[in-house]
């Protein structure tokens, strides 16, 4: 069987896109997940192509093969882990920029191009491709639209699904199915290219987007507010939106969190302070924009406001945001890492939430938070050496999308569902809008190929 | 068979919700779209409540009745036409605002509640709901949902698609169905929510949306632009989008619609351009942009630049631009208007285009554009009492779309497919893509009983 597949792929593929050696495949059966079961691949396919993925589609539906497409595997959910038996097919190798647009505002490019060099490409443009995920450095596009991944900038600038005009779509028999548009707007039919949004690898295979881009912003000025509560900041995230100022970041970081990047990285981030609020503005005058935040977060409780001086301080200040999650995941051997979004105004009742499942579980959460969208990333932070704290941070990490729930929030603002939250979504969703969505599934996918086993 | 879904209905609505008399049903016949036939509906039913429209549905699905959706009519597709012995659905009654939100940045609304009341409503709150339509007078929430409705504000704002959040549908049978969130972000399973939008109530009956606001920004600042050609104002359209300026609004009106609009309203507008520009900014300093639009009008060859001296003079520039359609309404005894959208780059091809298609059928064809986004209505005039002059509209307003696919645009930027574009909407999308489109609608209506013969 197996043999009849790499020999059929073969057949329509160069022999440096097939991967067959079993160290190697190793490598491709995983995203950065944990909990999250991965099979063993049968082959791993590196197309260069639209034919290539074409043939290797074609392949997999005439043998019954299922298909497991791939980005770069920074996704948090298990939505890009192999299956047994499975065609890992990777498309990290399809990333050439085709087009770049100062009138249309658009780019064209393909699924495998790494989201910095995107933003990159279209900076010396004097454009910008605002989605910015933690993982830009390492993370492509098609893997961005497939988990409709966001970042610092939504707050201000949105998702991915915001940017995304139009597809090239290969689905799983193989036909090319177009969608979209390159215009501005454009309303002919129904919108399959938002379904494919966030669909993670369910629907079909991105081999071509067409993104909307923004006129590059002036370079942001940040300040950081120090806090002496989680309610308190939260209020301050409440009163800054609802004074009708949009900041180009909101973010969050509890006082788990400061106390591990300190100890990563001794940024001197003050270790008494149990929320660090940081807000950003790209606006024509950043710093009336900062001083008016600053008077709101004084006015809601800060112990300290500190406006940067200057652009390179600010990217100071951001970096010690970026380096959260590496910092928490040194705090022990592994860490799981919660999407939750709520409501702005019940941001409070979720940090104070999870403080009290920590304690409960006796584990260590730090949160950090794309504040401003209220979407919260508590990271339970576990020995899984150990198989009782294993055990109480997959409860935990459970207990907090169930808190998230209850506030009126979705289990996933930007990371997906994947294998890791499957059980949950029907919660979320309720069986009416699950048994409408297995059955769009069937429409795309009638042999169940695609990314089998991921999010329902 | 109509007595037995009268009394059906009867059974589950109050008596006031149920219109059975000819000649007013004959007045819900119909929206604003010529060309498209409209059948006579066996009853329209008017109903205020969730569970009202769930009877409907549920009472229409036992005894396989089509139903058609409908808000106030303004559409321009021949979406909301009755087809014989349907029931008409009109939600103009469920007209609620339900909740205004300035910390979460939402309105929840019932879909009968009219563009205009939301705005207005949000607007004394401090917010902004920019999709506006220009019937965005009478035009209602539901309306622009299922058209995903545009207006002047997308060059700046973009389309309704943009701002829906979350929706509650009945569902063909009955049951309802929630998609979306409540939350800034949100990627649990496929995204429905968008799916719905511009679905012209094929899939389901939109009873509750929660949509996203914006800070109000800023009253904005106009100029308006002389130009002797299409060509030249096309050409400032893009060197103004290429500067990375966004303008709150940037409309286009050619010649004919000039003249019409003097014609009507005195206006004083130069009766011997060929082309004028409306811009306008929303910024922190207008006048400088428009200072800057200015400068980049004259080198793209403008003969005259006027910059409004205020706010009231900027309202009556764009008043002149509102009253287009209604001003080339009087040319003739009807207007087909067309909505392609294509490639900013693209636009002086189109208008020359349009220009050629005028003179081959010897009719009057006026050209108002959303110009920054590349979106034209051409609005075909003609005398629908002359066979012939018919017959050469029919053909121009085919003909025009056409030139758009051409020039890689679409059949529709904002208002829909309906009856009007169906033969051209496989044109536009192609096999594929149309199967997949009524896979899709079988999953949400398997009977095929929400607006048939709709779309596609």
């Amino acid at each position: 069987m197996r043999d009849e597949l790499i020999s059929a792929l073969a057949a329509g593929l160069p022999e440096d896109t097939l991967v067959t050696d079993p160290d190697v495949m190793a490598s491709y059966a995983r995203d950065m997940a944990s909990f999250s079961p991965a099979g063993a691949p049968a082959v791993v396919v590196l197309p260069r192509t639209v034919e290539q993925v074409r043939h290797v589609m074609r392949t997999a539906t005439a043998l019954r093969v299922p298909v497991v497409p791939q980005g770069a595997r920074t996704g948090l959910s298990g939505a890009a882990n192999a299956v047994d038996g499975c065609v890992v097919l990777s498309l990290t190798r399809m990333d050439r920029i085709l087009e770049i647009d100062p009138v249309e505002r658009i780019a064209v490019a393909e699924p495998g191009v790494v989201n910095a060099v995107l933003s990159r490409a279209v900076a010396e443009r004097g454009l910008y491709y605002p989605p910015d995920p933690s993982s830009w450095e390492q993370c492509t596009l098609g893997g961005n639209i497939g988990t409709g991944a966001g970042g610092l900038c939504c707050v201000k600038y949105g998702v991915t699904a915001e940017y995304v005009l139009g597809l090239d779509v290969v689905l799983a028999d193989g036909r090319l199915l177009r969608t979209g548009r390159r215009t501005a707007k454009g309303v002919a039919g129904y919108d399959l290219t938002r379904l494919f949004v966030g669909s993670e690898g369910t629907l079909g295979i991105v081999v071509k987007a067409v993104v909307a881009l923004r006129p590059a912003p002036p370079r942001q000025l940040a300040l950081v507010a120090e806090f002496g509560s989680a309610a308190a900041a939260s209020d301050a995230i409440c009163r800054i939106m609802e004074s009708g100022r949009t900041p180009s970041l909101l973010e969050l970081m509890d006082g788990t969190t400061v106390r591990a990047v300190n100890a990563m990285a001794r940024m001197g981030l003050p270790e008494s302070t149990e929320a660090l609020l940081l807000a950003a503005f790209d606006t024509a005058d950043p710093a009336a924009d900062l001083a008016a935040v600053g008077a709101v977060c004084e006015a809601a409780g800060a112990t300290e406001v500190v406006p940067a001086a200057d652009a390179a301080e600010s990217e100071m200040l951001l970096q010690a945001r970026r380096l959260s999650l590496t910092a928490l995941e040194r705090v022990s051997t592994a860490t799981m890492i919660d999407d939750v979004c709520v409501p702005r105004g019940r941001l409070g009742d979720m940090l104070d939430g999870v403080a009290a499942i920590a304690k409960k579980y006796d584990l260590t959460i730090g949160v950090c938070a794309h504040a401003g969208d209220g979407n919260t990333h508590p990271v339970v932070c576990f020995d899984a050496r150990d198989e009782d704290e294993t055990r109480r941070a997959r409860e935990s990490f459970d207990e907090i999308m169930e808190l998230g729930l209850g506030l009126g929030g979705t289990i996933t603002g930007e990371h997906g569902v994947g294998l890791l939250k499957k059980d949950w979504l029907a919660r979320e969703l309720g069986p009416t809008a699950v048994e409408l969505q297995r059955g769009v599934k069937a429409v795309f996918d009638p042999l169940g190929l695609l990314n089998p086993g991921k999010v329902f």
